[in-house]
């Protein structure tokens, strides 16, 4: 029977996402409350890694129960959140067609990402978002969103994970990319078809860039349109703080 | 010179207000972080002490810059920013008359307390709120928190710190002891001219006891009018996490 769990989590107190040998990463609180409740050792496979101190509200993961597994699927979300961190919450819980999968299935992500402006950042913001007490344009910074919508080469606006080969494709498609005021600043999203490594940091931390009167919007341009190696040199990636994995839609 | 800090927290990472020999205190930071401005080891006082696990947003503390120190008192708050840890911030500072004294000098204190009945509790909110995904009637907590109003005799809703004395005084008046309704539950608004220890917990618990129909409110007037020992077996505790000191007024 497989299982689909969305999970959220607060970033700050965990190595990122995805298993380290010396634990305390999301997956390696998940899978060790996943073997207290199953009785055995299961992976877990999830929508995308994230970060350390990158934050989730939609994760979504998928694991098999074990052959013979009596237990009701609705079971699992209670049994899990008792053996989590309070940090690490599974918010809901649903069996899935065996042909399901977190990550290959996925048709669309929605990250957001958030920018204080706030003069001195109150304690309880600490790491939960990118404290730019400077002055920001905010008119540059939806142009030079507007420059990310649709689909392009975003290989000078990621990072080679170190698994690309020859042929690897760059391209994505993001259909949102604006952002709202909040509070005490701005609160950006990203809709796509699929993401690059820290490609949602590159993108905002170049923006920020731009709004900040540091960088031009036609250097965002080449960004998108020149694959030749010394044009990244110009990206910028924000902290991994004001960033929320937010939604994942199949 | 006399300056006056306005310092903001989030308690979860500390071992609460007051200084400790294993440190990471709030308290302790401060100092640290004064000794190394100063360039001399200063004692800070603070208008009360907060248990391990409550925040402030408004803790106000004194401290007497050293003789022929020529510091301007606005640079103190950047200069203890860049030494403090970002979940403490020194969010107000200004010189103060000689007299002033944080503690002493206060006649009134506003406290919150949050609950939340969400269903799960998002993990952004973990240590942060009281979790109460039980049923609780808004009307009993409104009646039970408004017996509290007025002066009284608090020593059946507090717990003696060890220093107090033959004759010690447990009457408090508070002006104002109701809730709002928030996203996901309820904020309580506690003003008072002082606070016995722990009594913000205890009032709170102790109204939500009633709320859950686990108590009468006429146990609530007894534990107000009745100093004998015994009846404090029926006072209740809330968690530290969702306490907030508030506001302190001159």
């Amino acid at each position: 029977m497989r299982i689909k769990l969305t999970i959220a989590y607060d970033g700050r107190p965990f190595l990122g996402w995805g298993t380290q040998p010396c634990g305390n990463t999301v997956q390696d609180h998940i899978e060790t409350a996943l073997e207290i409740v199953l009785k055995q050792p299961t992976r877990v496979q999830s929508a995308g890694r994230t970060d350390a101190g990158v934050h989730a509200l939609g994760q979504i993961i998928h694991f098999d129960a074990p052959e013979g597994s009596s237990m009701n699927p609705f079971n699992y979300l209670p049994a899990l959140n008792r053996k989590l961190p309070h940090t690490i919450r599974v918010m809901d819980c649903e069996e899935v067609d065996p042909e399901f999968h977190a990550r290959f299935s996925s048709i669309e992500k929605t990250y957001q990402y958030r920018l204080s402006l706030a003069p001195i950042l109150p304690p309880l913001d600490a790491g939960l978002t990118w404290h730019l007490p400077r002055l920001l344009d905010p008119v540059t910074l939806q142009e030079a969103l507007a420059l990310y919508l649709g689909e392009h080469d975003f290989r000078n606006l990621s990072i080679k994970r170190g698994n690309e080969f020859e042929g690897t494709d760059y391209r994505r498609t993001l259909t949102r990319c604006d952002f709202e005021t909040i509070d005490d600043g701005y609160l950006l999203t990203f809709v796509g078809n699929g993401f690059l490594y820290k490609m949602v940091r590159m993108l905002t931390g170049t923006a920020v860039q731009a709004a900040q009167g540091r960088m031009r919007l036609d250097e965002i341009e080449d960004l998108l349109n020149d694959t030749n190696p010394e044009t990244r040199k110009n990206a910028h990636s924000a902290p991994a703080d004001g960033l929320t994995l937010a939604q994942v839609r199949y």
